[in-house]
């Protein structure tokens, strides 16, 4: 048998060689990722709680079967329940966040019931039909599992033009759900194909031969005792996926189904016994619950990416390859080599960023939601609740686009970056890639949401040219007559490393990019189209301006996060944040030097600095990312092991 | 049960809509690609035998374990070995080349005997040595399987640092291999896990105590009878994958096996019965042989993104979204929205531009190997022939790493592009993913690869401000004074649709990039570093030397296969060939506006241009996907199917 070599040893050393050179306390930025301290503790209470539970065991995982894992998943169950029924909903939102990082496929099956069925009756019920569904089990989850049917198999992301009725019968008091079509097949759906007894079904409210739009329907799927599905259904299993095996998705078809009329949500629109519609006055105050998914996704990017940087850069810093002249014999880290810093170390930057902004978004969401919760018509600050909605409705469709795409290329960047080790499953990557790649489709295409985001950018330049004061987030587009033109007066790379050059530079090439979209979109309008297909004509504008929009988002939600801290966290980010800003400009330099806020020779200045700040941040990577404080058990892979013992392992 | 929908007539329709549609003959265009009429038909031939061939069914493939598909992989070489001991070399490898897009987890396994094995043999073995082997079984695979230990665990693309040791034994005329540390273990080995009965080894060859570098060395593991495996060999199974589960990659260790010493190949490098060391002169002449996988692996990107594509394109023209107010009620194709255009034609141009890349490269690779085959010392034109070698090697490694890259986003672009069906497994496109995924790293890691590219064109850069001409595919580096410093001239858009424009911006842009980098380069030299270590400081300015130099290369490739066509095809394949280029120059605009070869306004040309290009491909779309000639079976996808019946299928 080979000797265990001295090269063995190497790895080890190497991580506390890098562990030694933090700057920073450690410790101390948890608790600000984290929140706080009190929130680091319950974190890790709930990451050994998941790592003793046998039911959560994930070492073996990737070499199970599909029915293996569907049913490992359902055994999960029970002792979530557990926890569900016995600590606070705080607390359990909080263990939610960490089973999503540890098992992203059961989290979905458990997430459809626990976010996305009760997240419906949450939105449309009215206080007495939550209170109704609560007690039937839909809270404790007693011999009840919802699952969410809104997708069509012929209809994807294009809601009001879902097929599937569901037509008031007055003699019976009932709704009667059908599906009209094979395209109407409700498809995709999580839970279906195999235990849930309820969906919480979308479908066109048809009274008295008249359509009112897509509703929202509880519609029994099966006997909540026997599990025998209920009569008028049609399920059908969808089959292996390319990730997240965990979830039984399926289709659902309904053949005259019937269900009280009290089974239609009411909080907005309402049937009376007798077919009398009553619709809601302010129909945009109606989709605030939408927000909730995307503002998790932003957050779920960045948690997502800690772990696939964990295992990365962590690998990165006890891989040696190919002697270099300077270490006399020793192979190169991977770490030290500048190109491995430039592959990694911006992947980091941005992974701060979605985390800053996760935080931010988080809190402005909530906030408004509680604003939400008590609108009524006639108050008198009811415009500018209804303006700041709109911003964070069309800010969380960018983000949501951008961030998912990021953290979807980060996961494969990284995995790359791991070389051969990156393709076996056992490495956990590939994996990564596979549960989250469905993220870039599901709660809102990203291509489309992109364009939503750029088809309110648009709104908000024209509504700025008639002298609207904006929301906050789209306020530069208030200053475009000190912005556009603008140029960068930097003569040095020095100059640059400047939060107040970064962000009046993102301002202004934001600015100019909307304005170049608007102009495109009016050009249209004055060529006779109609505002949709005019729309339509300038996609790849709307798109554009999103994308700079929302890189520019993410970098202001950075600086300003960073810029409340004090001591030497502030330091170390402040590289960080700038590495990000600039990383950034460099990625989508096109737009800087076509609109000339940078010179060419700027621009060399933005490229040499970040390298400069790729060699700054990789002296702390290792401590940064001991900071996201993921348990070995939470990272799964050999390669991400905190004491660097690779090989071993 | 719901009834069939008027709709569902509407995909089929839609199909014939767009087939009618062709302003080319499309058998001429199919004929084109594959080389003549006689290819296409042979391929074609070879599809349908697959199609029929009960062990080569593929449409349950995604709901097998791992085991099963092991096993199913196996039982395929039965069929397989039937056409290898029938039928030419040249049929055969069209077959394989088949068989790639059909099964790659199986092609694989093939290969690991047949390309890498097998190609060891030809490119190290003498002579005798080759016919000794096959004598013994390696080309018929009569009880006789190859696989290649070249990686080890603790050393990816550094062959030089290979720790694994062969050391001659005089006396017994052996030599003796043994894996020293466990870093020295062979890894990721395809087919050793359960297969192999041979291995073609590389170990660093010690002779009376001196090193000579990485050999290789055939090593018996299994017995071909028994299927024991021999004394001395610890085999073990690496397991789950993100792909490619057909092939049974493992670890191979070995503690002092001696083989005879004629196992060690010896072409290039000699050992005789008294341990005298004999190495080559030509050192260069022997890494020829490493360039048919990478320019394969252009083919093969190629290759991938056709069926990528056909999948995405066909599914986009019979899937309809939303109503626009064009159409009168009917929702509008994706592939009517400016935006999915956007997504999808920038990626079918530069799939032709890779599969006229491939053709070109193909043919250059094959001129070569025969001059080299003949060449001896004293050659007078020896000179050329090791530069064109030099260029060759370089450029290849730059195609490798960039196609396969394009391809993996290509393929991932248009899973994203078909919604929530490219999330299941059925669609086809996960599986090509993941699949796919291993290109970027085996057979050299990308990144690797284009800093050896990017190393060549700086030194390319240097020679030729010493006066030296350089081969063809770097001659712009000759002309750096007309090149630098010059300006597009275009005035509108029409002015940049033209080849001659577009090729200059490119070798403008290239010429500036090189020059940039080895400015850069020749800094760190007089700043005292090693060339070593300059190497490494500027590696960034390498990649991004040798991205863009890339790029250009693929763009005046598929320019020179576009301007030998004439008639209906080469028009629209103008259109193609134009996309690409201004795509490339919009995605990589940083570069073009910093060196200043476009000003502001023309980039702008350049956007509206790639916009109105998109529409016009989008037209010829499913003509040109319909030359591809993939049929259904191979395509293996209801989304891609040739006579648009999604829904159904």
């Amino acid at each position: 048998m080979p000797k265990l070599s001295s090269k063995l040893v190497i790895p080890v050393r190497s991580m506390n060689e890098e562990r030694a050179k933090a700057k920073f306390n450690i410790r101390e930025l948890t608790f600000l990722l984290d929140g706080d301290e009190k929130a680091t503790e319950l974190k890790e209470r709930i990451m050994l709680d998941l790592e003793r539970d046998p039911l959560f065991k994930m070492h073996d995982i990737h070499d199970l079967t599909k029915p293996q894992i569907r049913e490992r998943t359902l055994e999960k169950y029970r002792s979530l329940l557990h926890y569900l029924q016995s600590e606070s909903v705080d607390n359990f939102k909080k263990r939610m966040e960490v089973v999503s990082m540890v098992d992203p496929g059961f989290w979905t099956r458990f997430g459809v019931h626990y976010g996305l069925f009760v997240g419906a009756l949450q939105s449309n019920a009215t206080p007495g039909q939550l209170g109704y569904w609560f007690e039937k089990g839909a809270l404790g989850m007693s011999n009840f599992l919802g699952c969410f049917a809104m997708t069509e198999i012929g209809h994807g992301s294009n809601v009001p033009g879902l097929e599937t009725t569901a037509t008031f019968d007055e003699a019976a008091d009932q709704f009667v759900i059908h599906t009209p079509t094979l395209t109407a097949t409700k498809w995709w759906i999580g839970g279906a194909a195999h235990s849930a007894t309820h969906a919480s079904v979308f479908a066109q409210l048809i009274v008295k031969g008249k359509r009112y739009g897509t509703k929202c329907f509880v519609v029994p799927l099966r006997d909540t005792k026997t599990f025998n599905i209920l009569p008028g259904i049609n399920i059908g299993d969808i089959g292996k996926k390319m990730g997240r095996d965990g979830i039984d998705n399926g289709y659902i078809q309904f053949t005259n189904v019937r269900i009280p009329r009290g089974y239609m949500l009411q909080k907005h629109t309402k049937v009376s016994r007798h077919g009398e519609v009553k619709e809601p006055k302010l129909q945009q105050l109606t989709y605030g619950a939408l927000l909730q998914g995307r503002v998790a996704m932003v957050v779920d990017s960045g948690n997502v990416s800690k772990k696939a940087l964990t295992i990365a850069i962590r690998y990165a810093a006890v891989r040696r390859q190919f002697a270099g002249s300077k270490s006399g014999g020793i192979e190169t880290k991977l770490l030290d080599y500048p190109i491995h810093q430039r592959r990694l170390m911006p992947l980091l930057a941005q992974t701060f960023a979605m985390l800053f902004t996760g935080t931010e978004m988080t809190l402005m969401y909530n906030n408004m939601m509680t604003r939400l919760d008590s609108a009524k018509e006639g108050d008198p600050d009811l415009d500018q609740v209804v303006e700041a909605l709109k911003e964070t409705h069309s800010t969380s469709a960018g983000l949501k686009a951008f961030c998912t795409w990021n953290c979807l290329s980060t996961i494969e960047q990284c995995r790359q970056s791991c070389g051969g080790h990156g393709y076996s499953a056992y490495t956990g990557l590939a994996a990564m890639y596979q549960d989250f790649a469905v993220q870039c489709t599901w709660e809102g295409d990203n291509t489309i949401l992109t364009l939503q985001a750029g088809r309110y950018l648009i709104s908000s330049y024209r509504e700025a040219a008639k002298g609207k004061k904006l929301a906050p987030g789209v306020g530069y587009l208030n200053h475009l007559d000190t912005l556009i033109g603008k140029r960068c007066p930097a003569t040095s790379p020095q100059d640059i490393l400047d939060y107040n050059v970064l962000v009046e530079a993102w301002q202004v090439i934001c600015a100019n990019v909307v304005k170049n979209a608007a102009l495109e979109f009016e050009a249209c309008i004055a060529r006779g189209l109609s505002a949709d297909d005019a729309y339509e004509e300038c996609s790849q504008s709307r798109l554009y301006a999103a994308k700079l929009h929302s890189y520019g988002y993410l970098f202001q939600r950075f600086v300003d996060g960073v810029s409340k801290l004090q001591g030497n966290i502030a330091v170390v980010l402040r590289e960080v944040c700038l590495l990000y800003g600039l990383y950034a400009i460099e990625d989508n330099a096109g737009a800087f030097l076509q609109y000339e806020y940078f010179s060419p020779t700027q621009i060399e200045f933005v490229r040499s600095q970040v390298n400069v700040l790729c060699k700054a941040v990789r002296d702390q990577a290792i401590p940064l990312v001991d900071a996201f404080n993921l348990s070995d058990y939470v990272i799964n892979s050999p390669l991400g092991c905190k004491d660097g013992n690779v090989y071993v392992n």
